[in-house]
């Protein structure tokens, strides 16, 4: 069902340079989020210009969108938002200029351009009236552009820490979790396609590089030259050095740090670090990328996901499309439909249960509550008995349960209050379930 | 040094409704923005609406812009933006109101009045075409309202969990670790200024479920009636919970989550929770707060940071102002000026240093690099000799340093490459300092 309010806005036009993985990825996000999310301003696919027409895709697109011409996208009309996937420098830079002095706003996940000639684009963006967005460019799928640009503006930052590679964080996470050796983790990086045929740009620390002089430019207002940046790859790094680093309470990870300096100096660094296993960026694991950034007002936040992945960088260039849909109101408040949600009760919420109980400490207790439980379709995973008071006969009685609906547990909570051997429920407390999908996501 | 492109730019005028220790780190902040960032639009702090003129505040600022009476800010031709510091549903609603029915822009911290009205207020501003920004009413200093308006808008957010309320999550981390009972720590989180005389917003979970719906509206585009929130708070919680709960590998947290159950349904949540040990949401001690969003495109996301404190607070509000004043240009690129950073070179970095060597495995050998070492001034922190290689008289010598400076570092390094009892420098790594300020910060 369409929002009647939008019968008459026109789409926006999007077109894509690029159709690979990611690609594929946001032409499927920007396909559905039409029918999905009921936005005021719909999207509509316009053209993607591919490298090879012929070129089996895993996305069933309308064959007359494809283009092998840059122009099908640069040069046309209907085109109002120009999404740049196609990494490097050139002729990436050529592309989103000339789209931006045609008057078009352009999406890019490309560090590397932003990082050798950003400036110059945001520059043309400007002159010409138009935005240039490139969250997508540095943590996949995390928002870092947006909070730097927006939410922490009124800060002066003082220190970027970040692992903003997620291949190097995957064969640095094998390496010190498997003892598996440099080559060997490569290789392994490089059949599950997190690592090029050509590892330099990761296993050197180029991208990690271009997507730290990226956060610097936003966080401390100044233009980091690449070669201002120290830069040091894992090549050298050994499966013995874990094994000493973890003897010493560090692990290794490849890091990208910005910080100020004494007086008025920025200091710039990609290089493995030692970091003690106490603190967060320890346990930064596999293909997750994470951020820690201290500003004087907010002090130190921390933004962590996938740093990288089709899905993620869509959902980060989806995200700045809309921005710029969305950025000719005023106030974003309308944009979205609301959704009708049925809201659920509490009762059908299914989760395991932790219950303490003081209980008479006498035989037959756990059976009976055992029972309570059983009648409600309810099964114990432990039990704990603590706490025996010998003088007063009781004793207390934790039950953890398997997960159950909670409208069952409510019941049979109520029957086990009336049990005789029961002296007093002193506490329910519901166990958050952290398996599935989501866990699942975050782990290597 | 003023940028010259804004010399003709009139200031927007900022009115406080409140100056206690949030309002007060506002005002500063407003009042340095203009000197350290030199945004092309300049702030100026106008008014300020306390409720004793007389009162002595820790803020130095010019008596002449104090008022008791509201109308000083709200019917005021000189104020474009409109800070609400009070708190509460009223009068904090009428105020908001008013103000954006006079054509101002409204920044607030109140989660209670976004909760309970804030879909009204949303619309009149709308009406009205100016902004009502709410960064600050939810995780403090944490960038979570803006990251869900606009960096995530592209997913369809599957669950959100967090740790919102950092009064109570102080007080669960100190029963945890220190064994101290309910009343103790509530009496300490008093004493402290972390809990209101009348804990009940707190403690009973009423604080935690108000974010929760201004989240849920974001995440869900949906309204939730604050009775469709289960709500529990902490007050049933025991030393013994969390005992007991340890022992089955749990601690426990007041969480807040929405998640969509089922079809269709939301089921919106706010009890205390025994959470995995192995899980970040564990570790989230003292005042800090996290919310983990789950979108179908970016996977999960988690972002930590202080969730309460004047500075965090005047960090989220003065962003939300920066918004407001930069969304009249198109493209934020050039709202501060560039800074002239001296770029620090990695000479003048200062860490601790890991260094590998393969040695001859004869005496004298640590003596010699010591002595390189502390000819440059480094000391030694820790040594490790390890894999000794009895035919070939060699093995690892492993030397963890004091902090040094790299260009010390460097020179040492030369010179011990040159010693005859050392075969190979294997690796040298630094060790990044986790020590300091930034530590303190996201400490209990």
């Amino acid at each position: 069902m369409r929002m009647s309010a939008r019968q008459n806005v026109p789409a926006v036009g999007v077109g894509l340079l690029g159709l690979g993985v990611v690609g594929s990825a946001v032409a499927k996000a920007v396909l559905s989020q039409d029918e999905s999310k009921q936005r005021e301003i719909p999207l509509a696919l316009v053209c993607a210009v591919v490298r090879d027409l012929h070129k089996k895709r895993s996305i069933d697109l309308d064959q007359s969108i494809l283009s092998d011409d840059p122009q099908a996208v640069i040069g046309n009309t209907s085109v109002g938002i120009v999404v740049e996937l196609m990494g490097g420098e050139y002729p990436a830079f050529d592309y989103i200029a000339s789209s931006l002095e045609a008057g078009k706003h352009v999406v890019t996940a490309n560090k590397e351009v932003m990082c050798k000639r950003g400036d110059e684009l945001l520059r043309i963006a400007v002159d010409n009236n138009v935005e240039l967005q490139y969250e997508a460019s540095v943590g996949g799928g995390i928002p870092i552009i947006g909070p730097l640009t927006n939410d922490l503006a009124a800060n002066r930052i003082q220190s970027i820490r970040a692992i903003i590679n997620g291949t190097t964080n995957f064969m640095l996470t094998k390496m010190a979790h498997e003892a598996a050796d440099f080559d060997a983790v490569l290789a392994e990086a490089q059949s599950l396609g997190y690592a090029e045929a050509d590892p330099t740009a990761d296993v050197d620390g180029f991208d990690p590089m271009y997507k730290l002089s990226v956060l610097t430019r936003l966080a401390y207002h100044t233009e980091m030259p690449i070669d201002g940046i120290h830069r040091e790859g894992i090549r050298d790094i050994h499966v013995k050095d874990f094994r000493y680093a973890s003897e010493l309470g560090y692990t290794i990870k490849l890091l990208a740090a910005a910080q100020t300096h004494g007086e008025s100096g920025l200091l710039a660094r990609v290089h493995p670090a030692l970091i003690p296993l106490e603190v967060p960026m320890a346990a930064v694991n596999g293909v997750l990328n994470a951020v820690e950034v201290e500003g004087d007002l907010v002090g130190s936040l921390w933004f962590q996901g996938p740093g990288a992945g089709a899905e993620p960088t869509a959902s980060a260039v989806v995200g700045d499309i809309l921005k710029i849909t969305e950025s000719s109101g005023n106030n974003s408040y309308r944009s979205a439909a609301f959704a009708s949600f049925k809201i659920s009760s509490m009762d059908d919420h299914v989760c395991q249960y932790y219950m303490r109980l003081t209980a008479s400490d006498q035989p037959g207790v756990l059976a009976n509550v055992a029972r309570v439980l059983g009648d409600a379709g309810i099964s114990i995973s432990a039990v704990l008995q603590k706490d025996t008071d010998i003088e007063k006969t009781q004793a207390d009685l934790v039950i953890m349960t398997h997960p159950a609906r909670e409208a069952n547990m409510q019941t049979a909570v109520s029957l086990i209050r009336k049990l005789e051997t029961v002296i007093r429920m002193d506490n329910l407390i519901r166990v958050e379930n952290y398996t599935g999908r989501l866990q699942k996501r975050t782990l290597l």
